[in-house]
């Protein structure tokens, strides 16, 4: 196994070196490059993803990413130049983020109920297109717009995605989360998919929410979701808000997924690199292991995909949760539960 | 006072009889003229905003709406027909939806603190400007493009206006919501904006969140915010979002406002026609008359509007919150509570 790792900007490389000794557990042969990418690379040489890093990077079996992310970057400098440039060239159609209360995460809703979704997010296409334009600048007739571009390629791909996956869950439930009552167009392209595909699994139950609406249940009524499929910015919103009522982004997972498997896909956390607690030990690294398992089960190694999952449970339903320990006190349990199941299963 | 009053669909006719119930208690003279706009209408006529009735609603001094919708309708007719078609014809450019979360209320946060904040949506433009289409429909190669359109001129009149009201109000703060690092144009205008009119107000301060970080921030930290800007669609969902963590849409009021007062402006409750629980008294009508509340307010007579807020206030942290009663016990409650206040304020 060849793996690229961006460890980036902040807590990045602080959760990457973390969640690497967790895989070396499971995989110890695996092999890892490190590229240096992010703030500090920009920053010295003006370069966010070079065309020969991205030659590498596709020579590689799944990249692993930390974070990036810094102040003194402007903003949307290496969130479009090298996040979004990473998921677009490398075709990243299927954002997926499962989200999920583990048992002894506590958070912010007063009676959450089951929580255990997944997000489809679509990941090359929508308003993240980057199609649009200013006319006017700097004038009080300036013009701004931006065009959310849906292909029924890109859909239906998606779609299909999530439609798969409901099918191998317990409850084969899909929500469509679109906003068709006023994106008319987009609209009715995602619902008439939608469709058409739920004709291919019939055994898998179809509903539909409003994405205002959808914000709602997320906290007054989690429990009705199962597979969630949505464009790129829906997904963008709901996903992060998903992952704050199943107890924080400091335990989110993504998978930006080729699912043609024609190009490497990218694992990360959904935190960003927060600077301010970077260098002090302070971060979670168990979005970054959970980012690790959603790698290998994407590249077949299911049973150690779910090994390292269920470390992460018995971890977070046993830790001190107002003092869960430093980053790498919990990147060392975290290695050792996974190396302990790991020597009892075989 | 000249009132248009839109009753609409399901427990719209039901909250808008309450709602005007309190309104008769501050305004005695108020006449109210019925339109039958909505989901009957449309089946029996086709009709959804005949230009007669448009012109007659433009001869008012303010528009009461209950809610349009039906499930007998398909999906955006009437959103898009009526609805928006209104806000759009009557240059509603400020969509104002304030989020106060009660004493007595219990919302879905375990730990809210307090909430009081008031989002200015932006209400005529952006990704609701409809201006999108459909390429090569029904084959595999179908495009569906949306486009969203901002303006300096429909930007720079929401935001001065935000300003307005966070100057007025205590904490005097101002949070801009948008997503700058993806949607790089609108974004970068929003921001520019913000700055500029920044410098007209300098004791307000100002920051900034994405749409998908204040998602979060509304769960696990909403007293962070005052005054929200934001464009229609951020606007939309957020509120939805707000309203949810204040009680729910059942208690959640706005208006559509024309700050010029070119024409009239429209109040509404945030929740929708319920078809589910229409005829059968179980409407709760305390958004509808938080809604002429903020009618009231709008057009100047601001003791009238506080008056009625402070009834609802007081139903609400005395109300038996279980079975806080029927639609028509709620109404008479808050009617007779808005008696008393009015009788001993004159
Ligand atoms: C950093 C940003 C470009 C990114 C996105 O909008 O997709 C992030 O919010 C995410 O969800 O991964
Ligand atoms: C019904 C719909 C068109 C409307 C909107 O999207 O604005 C509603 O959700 C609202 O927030 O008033």
């Amino acid at each position: 196994m060849r793996l690229a790792v961006i460890p980036g900007d902040g807590i990045g490389p602080e959760v990457v070196t973390e969640a690497l000794k967790v895989l070396t557990e499971v995989v110890p042969g695996a092999e890892t490059t490190n590229y240096d990418l992010g703030a500090t690379r920009w920053h010295s040489t003006g370069e966010l993803l070079p065309e020969s890093v991205l030659g590498e990077l596709r020579q590689h079996d799944a990249i692993l990413l930390g974070a990036v992310g810094d102040p003194s970057v402007p903003s949307g400098i290496l969130e479009r130049g090298l996040l979004l440039r990473l998921r677009f060239e490398l075709d990243h159609h299927v954002n997926l983020r499962p989200a999920r209360l583990y048992p002894g995460v506590r958070g912010p809703l007063a009676d959450p109920g089951e929580i255990d979704m997944v997000v489809v997010r679509e990941g090359t296409e929508g308003p993240y297109a980057g199609n649009g334009g200013l006319l006017r600048k700097d004038t009080e007739h300036e013009i701004a717009t931006e065009v959310s571009v849906n292909t029924a390629f890109g859909i239906r791909r998606v779609v299909a995605d999530a439609f798969q996956r409901a099918q191998e869950r317990p409850r084969k439930h899909l929500t469509l989360v679109h906003k068709t009552n006023v994106l008319e167009h987009a609209g009715s392209l995602w619902s008439r998919i939608v469709e058409e595909e739920s004709l291919e699994h019939p055994d898998v139950t179809v509903a539909y929410s409003h994405v205002d609406a959808a914000t709602i249940h997320l906290v007054t009524d989690p429990s009705r979701f199962d597979v969630i499929v949505t464009d790129n910015l829906f997904g963008d919103i709901i996903t992060d808000l998903a992952a704050a009522v199943t107890g924080g982004i400091g335990l989110a997972a993504s998978g930006n997924l080729d699912i043609t498997k024609r190009n490497p896909s990218m694992f990360e956390p959904v935190h960003g690199s927060a600077p301010d607690i970077a260098g002090q030990s302070l971060a979670d690294p168990t979005a970054a292991a959970l980012s690790v398992s959603l790698l290998l089960d994407h590249l077949g190694q299911k049973e150690a995909a779910r090994r390292i999952e269920a470390s992460v449970a018995f971890d977070l339903a046993t830790r001190d949760q107002a003092s869960p320990g430093s980053t790498q006190a919990i990147g060392d349990r975290l290695a050792a539960l996974v190396s302990s199941n790991t020597r009892q299963a075989s």
